[in-house]
């Protein structure tokens, strides 16, 4: 799992697999008429394109720590509610580059980096709990999720949506972090069975609090049911 | 399944666990900050919390027996896409509370009642059909579902939702009723695989209209796969 | 399976089953209180209606060729987020008719046009592609999908969506087509976790384009799991 695959296809465009169905591709041309329905400013001529059928926040602070080392943008963010009917998200993933060499190298370490991220999701068959952290967040927490450029950044999120409300409040009242965005089923995601909060703050609060909502979450999930499970070796 | 644990966690916060990877919770002082993002009334500093993978109907009856029997108000009532990919619904429920004594107690009597109102749903492998009855409804029902207080309301709901609609055509052919709302894949819902009517009248004739429904339903889904099963004893 | 089924429910409403647990009903005589909620035309006295857990696109060119020959027209065509967590649609798609033979007519070509349409879905465990053609559109596919009618008509379509978008890119280079429509997990679609186009042109170039973008999704296919099956015999 989890690392940028040998041509196992034949074809350039491909870069490699990841864990949560997530494949990793470029565009060195672009064709021009998907830039058109697309909006994609035209100094991108190449596209690095990283889609998954489970996960948003493992691919998000991968696609972050990938935009800190290439020169890429990211252009398109999009979730799908997916996780093969495990109450998640999927994604669809672009980033934009003028040269293919940076599109690759950015799709390169997103693929690589979701071995590591993939640690902050936990989880058994009733549900599952997600935390991720960043001591210094980049372009992409900060675009999509509410992160301050350099600062650090927390997810804080549970399925069902009830284990996901009581991870925020032991969340926040653990430390001094700030709540600068917010999901549920109904409001800010694709319908899907979370609560999530995204935090701010001092790197120390922000990891305090992100570990406490961690704490309550594998408490609930034993009562639903196996002992819950991380996808990869936790980072933080 | 379906009832209140012994605190099997060692939190205050966990009450019980019910079908359909259900969980509830309470929060005695909700965080200052979880209330502003949340928009939630000062007056409850307490709050009772649903959550689950699978189903509404179930549990928007059930909250709604709650408020009947408790000093609480639902102040979020969120479903999302979910059932584990069973094409219907999941859900979060937020009971307001000025003591948490309250919430607590209202959420028992909703974990308590999932074990009967799960008897309104039928399925098989192809599909299901839901419907839910009640001679007297409550806020829950007025608030969200389009129910009369103190009046007899009926939900009738089937996946796929071709199977649905002709419950609904039946149901309101079976007896003098009136439609209050409807939900459609693309109407109402969150892009689930469903039809449905929620319909009020007088009780005899909204729960003819029910069983009607219901019985069309059990037919059509026997063509689709195996005999449909309840997930709990039908209650009316 | 995928046929019209000699009565299986004893009910006249029935009219057969299909793949992707897709079931087909007519209503002779629609009651007022469905008809008023619904909208529809009182010109249309009877309805057919399809509806599946899994599949948009074999839906909509069976449903377009449905209506190709007999007298009915595709007044709802809406899509939910389902295919049992295979990360694509489910649907209800709703024929008006004057005579209750011309809707059954057309739920009865429909069912049977599913058995070659679910052809063109090709898959395994990690995605799928999909691929639907047609020399001449007719008024659903022009009518929801931005066919011009008369002409020739494709659908690219691929998930995880980055394969969808590598197929989109190598269809619009192999042929000289015109993207007329196109969705992504946020955009135009029920938060699945596709990336689709729609073209027109010529029959050929139609043909030419649809198929580079199958070739393609292929290929990566193979990189995420076994080797890609048809639902059914392709055919085209």
């Amino acid at each position: 799992a989890g690392s940028v695959d040998l041509n196992k296809c034949g074809m350039t465009e491909f870069v490699g697999t990841a864990m949560g169905d997530t494949i990793g591709l470029v565009i060195a041309n672009l064709d021009e008429s998907l830039h058109e329905i697309l909006g994609i400013d035209k100094k991108y001529r190449s596209l690095g394109i990283i889609g998954a059928r489970t996960g948003a926040g493992p691919h998000a602070i991968s696609a972050d720590e990938a935009v800190k080392a290439s020169n890429t943008e990211v252009i398109i963010f999009e979730t799908s509610n997916d996780t093969k009917g495990g109450g998640g998200h999927g994604n669809l993933i672009v980033f934009g580059a003028e040269e293919v060499s940076d599109a690759r190298r950015a799709v390169e370490i997103t693929l690589n980096s979701l071995s590591w991220a993939f640690g902050g999701v936990v989880g058994n068959e009733a549900g599952f709990l997600e935390v991720q952290y960043t001591a210094r967040a980049s372009h992409v927490l900060a675009k999509y999720f509410g992160a301050e450029l350099g600062k650090a950044w927390g997810l804080i999120n549970g399925c069902p949506a009830s284990v996901g409300m009581l991870m925020a409040d032991a969340a926040v009242k653990a430390a001094d972090v700030k709540i600068v965005k917010h999901c549920s089923p109904g409001h800010n995601t694709c319908f899907t069975s979370e609560f999530t909060i995204f935090v701010t703050g001092d790197s120390g609060a922000v990891k305090q609090a992100v570990l406490a909502g961690k704490e309550t979450a594998i408490k609930l999930l034993r009562t639903m049911g196996g002992e819950p499970e991380a996808m990869a070796k936790p980072y933080f």
